[in-house]
């Protein structure tokens, strides 16, 4: 019992520094996604496609998570927008906490967009509240049509979900109708987006949605 | 400090767990595999891959591990070996005593070499002994070659790194001898494949080390 009462009092905790966040957030007028998937899904090159087609825009700010290196924030960081890196060595998600303390790092506060780019894992970070507006999950056309059945928390508490790479279609074993079936199995109001940031397909109705919510917060 | 001292608490009860079924493992003559890796890159591909071309040869038994669903036994099944479903309800990585708990459902006794295909998760796997004789991790060229960089416990703790989906280089992003520096950085004993299980290209290498360790065991 001992070990669930405190697995209980963390989310407890992180709920409350959470709710701190988005009162925060909304108090300042920013609107925030917690962007999630598998290692290697594309987090880091849609952030880099969101930012080089909406900075003109939208005044975007990034949080990027790791459980080592620095390298995503480096590649954020080349597109000339703020980028806070959290390394979490060897925590499997970001908390509330930490989104809180890289938050207090940026110096200018006329950011309209937070992208806050999680730990690359389909698991953990669903249980995790940060005080995001939204949660977007990306899967991958490589990673198969059956992730939604198999990984349900991240696709239940999303809003949007991104199909990426769909430039491999031609080579990989999955079909995009059953992997759409299999995710409004699980989540029937998700929205959802098919994309390339290789070929750019599909990226501007991605950013055309994103910015009407920016836009509408 | 309560949380921390939990956490050891669950590590070393794990621990003890993990060393009983090594001994269980070793007194029975069996060779134990942990695969590991993000979801989508090949896990049950490999396995099935493994099966075809070894079950004459050796007798194998597969323990799978998901957060939900039985879809993973299926596809084993269709190889008519022995296989249990270990379904872990959220949690993101195989533990020692669910290993233990599934390995008693099995009940014949001449298996030479016992695969457990661990959930999908690059991270939290890596710190849970399961009592395996190795650990093997896989990483897809879709996910890109910087991976042993930012997910280093995996890489680490690995006897052998498969890189999988060689297939898809000529159109992903990924540099093999890139990934192959940066696994050897941080791991340099790991023993490094390159397949295929789309063209089978590679996979011969891979059974012929496999087969080698389990006789030699």
């Amino acid at each position: 019992m001992s070990i669930i009462t405190i697995e209980r009092k963390v989310l407890e905790k992180n709920e409350a520094i959470a709710a701190a966040n988005r009162k925060k957030f909304k108090e300042r007028n920013i609107f925030t996604m917690n962007l999630v998937s598998s290692p290697g899904s594309g987090k880091t090159s849609l952030v880099e496609r969101t930012i080089a087609k909406s900075k003109s825009k939208i005044k975007i700010a990034v949080i990027e998570g790791d459980v080592q290196t620095d390298l995503d924030a480096k590649r954020v960081e080349a597109f000339n927008v703020p980028v806070v890196q959290i390394i979490t060595s060897g925590a499997c998600h970001l908390e509330a906490n930490l989104v809180r303390d890289a938050f207090e790092k940026f110096s200018d506060n006329d950011t309209e967009l937070l992208i806050i780019e999680n730990v690359g894992n389909l698991v953990c970070p669903a249980t995790y509240d940060l005080g995001e507006d939204i949660k977007v999950v990306i899967a991958s056309t490589t990673e198969g049509d059956d992730k939604p059945l198999k990984y349900p928390a991240m696709f239940r508490n999303s809003s949007a979900l991104i199909i990426n790479k769909i430039d491999l279609l031609p080579y990989v074993n999955c079909s995009i109708e059953q992997l759409k079936r299999n995710a409004l199995a699980i989540n029937p109001s998700l929205k959802i987006f098919q994309t390339s940031c290789t070929t750019d397909e599909g990226i501007d109705k991605w950013i055309e949605w994103l910015e009407s919510i920016v836009k509408s917060r």
